[in-house]
């Protein structure tokens, strides 16, 4: 299955199911505060199904699939390649840092960003796994857009990963049942149909078992939660020159099997 | 007002005003995923009235007063003489990290840390800013628990900050209009009634209005959101020798004007 959120022409917001070029509501958000119909639908362990009439793809705004997740868990440094061309070292543990769900962005939104807030605007593509309340419950796709300059100027990573809208997610969370081997996929980004990032899970450092079980170590991870798991190399401040992203460019990240985001930059 | 969350013997959870030894319901908490009635509370805007009978305190347990903000933000090194202790540069602007919800612990439950997952269990009294519709709502106490070990390994901060019930918070907001000036507040921590931390509010680097402000150059703060303002020296990794708090130490946080925290560590 391909699980959406998606706002309609009347402005309801609805988790759905995707089939082909249509999305058939499952259940429709409530207007409450911090409410998310996709985090509640996959926290209820209840079977998904659709209740209404599908709609065109076409005629409605994919939104994020998650809107307000208890956590969003990045998981840094995963791929050698990616190390490498960002001069850091290799990490002896699965290394974790966060994105709070005021990033979220929807795969076809801009990337809006305060003019003078960064000189180097980053993405990095990443599979990402939302956890069920067994264990993973599908995979979707981030962009885990970074503001180089923040993020190395304070050490802690926080500010740099954490601007407004700094974490497009989607399009929408493909089931954990419909990918035969998470670690067997093709990853890549393109910025103005350029490719710039051109991997395979395959070269993840650790798996998302690993990361899971280490995570746990410490701490419980909760349905809906998000884990993304790290970036290919192929980033813009790992390139030479460096490429940094300007007003007007468009990011697309896709995983094989998964989906695509497509963002544009908007400086303002 | 002093606005708290607590559980009633029956198991129902309740936002509630504080008067003397008793608490009055306000709002009772949904069983829902991620429910939060005094998050919602304060998103509401609305006027906060009781509409129940007051009940002792001592016949409640008090819950940490949010359970699921959209963000707690932590500012990291925020007072000279911890600063010093820590022997770390002091940052040039706020610096930021956090804690994710599934940190929050009541103000008196037990810290329970998984035997062997650190050696080094430190505490940090930190004076807590809640976020409202309009700016400051109101005040609390965080302990920001912290294992060192975890914290310096990884050069990012995000595990050593976040194993589960690592945020005591409360025992309640304290709404801003009772607090005179949050800068001109005494913050001390115990641990087994030895004070260790001793400090005022007076000593932040960076004031309420500044951190808000810059946080706000990047980021939308939202109501509920939490920002725990920084600790004062005496942490146990800053103190010689060291100290770190093993099974069964009780830690005592408190804020002149706001509260206290007690908190029993239980390795296991």
């Amino acid at each position: 299955m391909r699980i959406a959120r998606y706002r309609t022409s009347d402005g309801r917001i609805f988790a759905g199911l995707v089939e082909g070029d249509a999305v058939a509501p499952v259940a429709e958000e409530s207007t409450a505060y911090m409410a998310d119909a996709v985090r509640d639908l996959i926290a209820s362990g209840e079977n998904i199904a659709a209740n209404g009439p599908a709609v065109p793809l076409a005629d409605v705004e994919l939104l994020s699939p998650l809107a307000h997740p208890e956590k969003i868990i990045c998981i840094g440094l995963n791929y050698a390649d990616h190390i490498r061309e960002t001069g850091l070292d290799t990490p002896s543990k699965v290394l974790a840092f966060v994105k709070t769900a005021h990033t979220l962005t929807g795969p076809h939104s801009d990337v809006v960003v305060p003019a003078g807030s960064t000189e180097q605007l980053d993405w990095e593509a990443e599979l990402a796994v939302v956890i069920g309340p067994d264990g993973v419950f599908g995979y979707t796709v981030a962009d885990d857009v970074s503001a180089r300059d923040a993020q190395f100027a304070d050490g802690q990573w926080f500010r740099g990963k954490n601007f407004d809208g700094f974490c497009p997610l989607g399009p929408w969370i493909v089931t954990a049942d419909e990918i035969a081997d998470p670690h067997d996929l093709a990853i890549s980004a393109r910025v103005n149909g350029e490719v710039v990032q051109d991997g395979r899970t395959s070269e993840m450092i650790f798996q998302i078992p690993q990361i899971i079980a280490y995570l746990s170590t410490y701490m419980t991870l909760n349905p809906g939660d998000v884990i993304a798991t790290g970036t290919p190399h192929g980033v813009g401040m790992g390139r030479t020159p460096q490429l940094w992203l300007q007003d007007g460019d468009v990011v697309e990240c896709e995983v094989e099997g998964v989906g695509l985001l497509r963002n544009t930059v908007r400086i303002k």
